[in-house]
């Protein structure tokens, strides 16, 4: 006699398993983690540099970077904060192994903010979580106004949205109308930041967030929840 | 006793192989095939778009989209001109394989030039020839003077690059030397074209190029030698 069983419990898959793992150490070091997705140019560096100017006196910053090439992470290491290099070999996304490799390196306890820099891409980086607790999309102007409709498991799946380079809205078609109305579709309660990395117009709305973010979670883990 | 066999026929992967037998196909209809990649956003559609205006009085035009969603198709479509969707079920890039089952719905007799719109992505469809006789590269100023650098693989595996927004370059930080001395450090011989899709500018050089691709490769065709 066969009896129907039912699975209660999702069953994770590996990558979901590691990330799970990787959620593990940031918590047990009390480090917030973020996970920065965006596609190629659209200003991840740009942000993550201005964030770290704004909370490094606050705030200890430690930056992770898996982009193709070392540029971001040199960039990154002149500001005198840790930063390190994951090689993802060409690789279009960064994965929970490759975090979960690259964690013996990371000096965690003297990190309070880990800001993960992905790699370039709309479409993979979406597909794996790397056991942050927060994941942020930085969309651009110059872009187009159709992306959420273009790449709706990227829309779908972050916590904040940074649209940057609102400077060039005058010089660009952009249907700002448009491009809510898809962000609204897919991902009705995303927090949204327009922001210029170069003007620094709306930078503090995010820092705001940011920091909230960081109490919370700070909050959270000394009364021993599970943020 | 061993010997020491030397190969020197290069051996080809499976994507190579189909690539091939793809570049039959297009060879023996007498179809030129272009293979267009970009970046999320970098304005693939646009330049395809206004490529069929400027072309489609002298040439039978047909698009097929890789992209994401069928947004672009619908776009493309609406020119009435052929256009097809390849469904790459949220896959990074196009291959081979993709194009080679979309051969049979697409009447290539009936197409001079079949423009390929990739997935937007500057990582993974570089490591992907799809069969087609020129593969060209948009980029975009807003993107970034850093591009070359960080996708290298990218910039080296293409015939031309179509650096398009170049209306934008006042407005943002864009040093065109650092840009223009990482493409030729990686790809000495590309041939590039300084355009915008918004103001027409620069526009005549690349429809240029293309007609002059276009005569070539029907010359060819014509002494059946292999273009």
């Amino acid at each position: 006699m066969t009896r129907a069983v039912s699975i209660v419990e999702p069953i994770l898959n590996a990558n979901d398993q590691l990330a799970e793992i990787n959620r593990s150490f940031f918590d047990r070091a009390g480090t917030f983690a973020l996970n920065v997705m965006a596609s190629p140019g659209a200003g991840k560096t740009s942000l993550i540099l201005e964030t770290i100017e704004a909370l490094k006196d606050t705030y200890r910053i430690g930056v992770v970077n898996g982009d193709v090439a070392p540029l971001d992470a040199e960039k990154v290491a002149a500001k005198d904060i840790f930063a390190a290099n994951i090689n993802t070999g060409g690789s279009c996304h960064l994965d929970a192994r490759m975090v979960n490799r690259a964690l013996p390196d990371i000096p965690l306890d003297e990190i309070d903010l880990l800001i993960i820099e992905n790699v370039g891409n709309l479409i993979c980086p979406a597909g794996f979580s790397l056991g942050t607790h927060r994941s942020v999309l930085v969309a651009s102007i110059p872009e187009g106004d159709d992306k959420p409709y273009k790449y709706p498991k990227m829309y779908r799946g972050v916590d904040v949205l940074v649209v940057n380079k609102i400077d060039l809205l005058p010089y660009v078609p952009f249907d700002l109308k448009y491009f809510q109305e898809g962000v609204r579709i897919l991902n009705p309660d995303l927090k949204a930041f327009r922001v210029s990395c170069v003007t620094q117009e709306g930078l503090d709305g995010w820092f705001e967030w940011l920091e909230n973010e960081l109490a919370a979670h700070r909050a959270a883990a000394l009364e021993g929840v599970a943020p």
